[in-house]
């Protein structure tokens, strides 16, 4: 078998110091995989005159995948191409609260849920103009729309295609049916706003419902998403496979990652039909940048995703025991869960913990 | 001084149950007001063979304001009617705990803040149609965009007036300068996505942020509406005013009630130039319906927002002290707050709390 290759992108400001350790982490648990590291932003600016050179977007293509830092504006680029360049149609954020980490919730036991987003369009990137284009859309007069004409102001464009909607409905049940295997109840929900938008919304419910409902395993359900923003809070037990358009998702994995205590512990992966990258949720952290204190849990987390990805289930789960354990002892956290630790505190404890785990 | 008149629609399915008690309560309190009642959904359909007749859109226009149930689907043209009919553009969701509320939240004693949000425009109402449409538009061709020609799907577009971000703007502010009177930080919070959408978004984000430069004492800070989803979970007490296009605030105000314990709890009220509008954002619960078991909280805390607008501040706070008595005592709960009382229970303690009150 061919080894896997990872295109390293540290990315910028404070995200190289947890991909760097996350890489010597992957290394030493998947000793076959191969990475290569490619420079982005303001380094590759300094050095090749471009913070998106010709040599990242070779490094990339030559590879099986990228582990990608953040983007804090100057690697846009580097993000853009991977999504949109790379067609990385599925975005698979996992929600789940571990012993310790510090939940604003009462009982964050309860969450354990993985939300499937739809990746590539909706109403990023941007189709935006002025308000008078409409009137050359059919759809630009209903008696309770007040006429756009002479009226000052913008427009943005939602697009809602069936390849998308049944790309991501596709993955949401191929989740769930191995979810289940492992003893999840097998459930899909959907949130869309299918009552005010039947066309678009209401499209994407029935490409969803119809597609769940061919695994006859699988149940499903559905609510309107600002319901289903609520449930997350109060009913997050309920939840399994979590499915939503590009915007929704990007908004509820957000709140959803507020539930088990913040962005620090948010993995994150996008899977393409022949690409994937994995990044921390957390951005680039600007504030945190040269001081050796960024949480560095939620890119191991999405370099636990890249293991299973890629045959290396076991070592996932020995990676992610190793995390768990840390975070049940409580004694090397890092300060957004209320500790002390150094980054590099936090990833010696997790290396500590492989060592004695894989014995 | 002419007596305030307001029209009281109960609406659909369980609605009717806490419209017509508080109804009664509001009258207690203040006897000078003028209810009229109208119906609307299936009851008119039976009666005038119309969910929305004539003579209900007379009577909403004859008074100052609506008393509105809620819309389980029958009662539709009205809340549209009130909406875009009498061009409320503004709705306003407080969300604040009171101690007994059943939140599912570790401390929710920090959350007391009010979501203002847009009310008229962006997705809703929808302008939806084919994607082929979209080739008329100057936006429809970016370099990362697929085209969209050739492919089966459908759009939706986000209208952005200046004019209505302006209206939002100015009563947020407004409602920042008032909060602070009372002690407040008089701080205006804008979500919105204006790293993506600049045109949009980012247009709304302008308009928020130089209205309230107007006011030196105002303080201004603003998140990517998916950071803020996720403040209003981790950290409600930095909030106070918080400014959202249409469908963030439709999807964060729901997502905040969940913080306070539900939606049974949270009121809403919409105003407009010449206009208003005051209904629970509970939805009509059909599954609720005929069961007396309906809690009447959010409808009687939207009914203290009327009291409020119409001169009767006094009165407003004797209710919402009443309600506070209530939770705190934690005696007699409806089912979603953990108790056993009936809708009527409920309000025969409200009305006994508000006869010691206001002895």
């Amino acid at each position: 078998m061919k080894p896997v290759t990872v295109c390293v992108i540290p990315g910028d400001d404070a995200a190289p110091e947890v991909v760097r350790p996350t890489v010597e982490v992957l290394r030493a648990l998947a000793p076959d995989i191969r990475f290569v590291e490619a420079i982005s932003g303001r380094e590759a600016q300094a050095l090749h005159g471009d913070p998106f050179p010709a040599q990242t977007r070779e490094a990339i293509d030559a590879a099986d995948c990228t582990l990608f830092g953040a983007s804090g504006g100057p690697s846009r680029p580097v993000l853009w191409y991977l999504r949109w360049g790379k067609q990385t149609a599925v975005n698979i954020r996992p929600v789940r609260w571990y012993p310790g980490y510090q939940s604003p919730m009462a009982h964050p036991e309860r969450i354990d849920y993985v939300i499937v987003r739809e990746n590539l369009e909706g109403m990023y990137p941007p189709r935006e103009g002025a308000l008078s284009e409409l009137s050359a859309l059919a759809s630009s007069s209903s008696w309770w729309q007040p006429p756009v004409e002479g009226q000052q102001g913008t427009y943005a464009v939602r697009v809602c295609t069936d390849e998308q909607s049944q790309r991501v409905a596709d993955a949401a049940c191929q989740l769930a049916l191995k979810r289940k295997e492992a003893g999840y109840p097998g459930r899909v929900t959907l949130g869309a706003k299918y009552s005010i938008l039947p066309k678009t919304d209401g499209r994407f419910r029935e490409i969803v419902r119809e597609t769940v409902a061919r695994y006859p395993e699988l149940q499903y359900q559905e609510f309107l998403v600002d319901d289903l923003a609520r449930r997350l809070i109060a009913v997050p037990e309920t939840l399994d496979v979590v499915v939503l358009n590009n915007e929704h998702g990007d908004i509820l994995a957000d709140a959803a990652s507020g539930t088990i205590g913040g962005l620090g512990l948010a993995p994150s992966a996008c899977y393409g039909d022949s690409y994937a990258y994995f990044e921390p949720v957390h951005g680039s952290a600007p504030d945190l940048a040269g001081k050796n204190v960024i949480n560095p849990t939620a890119m191991l987390l999405s370099g636990a995703m890249l293991l299973e990805r890629y045959g290396y289930a076991r070592q996932a789960e020995v990676l992610r025991a190793a995390l768990a354990q840390i975070y049940q002892e409580g004694r090397v956290l890092t300060v957004d869960q209320g500790g002390s630790a150094s980054t590099t505190d936090f990833v010696e404890a997790v290396q500590l913990a492989l060592a004695q785990l894989t014995v």
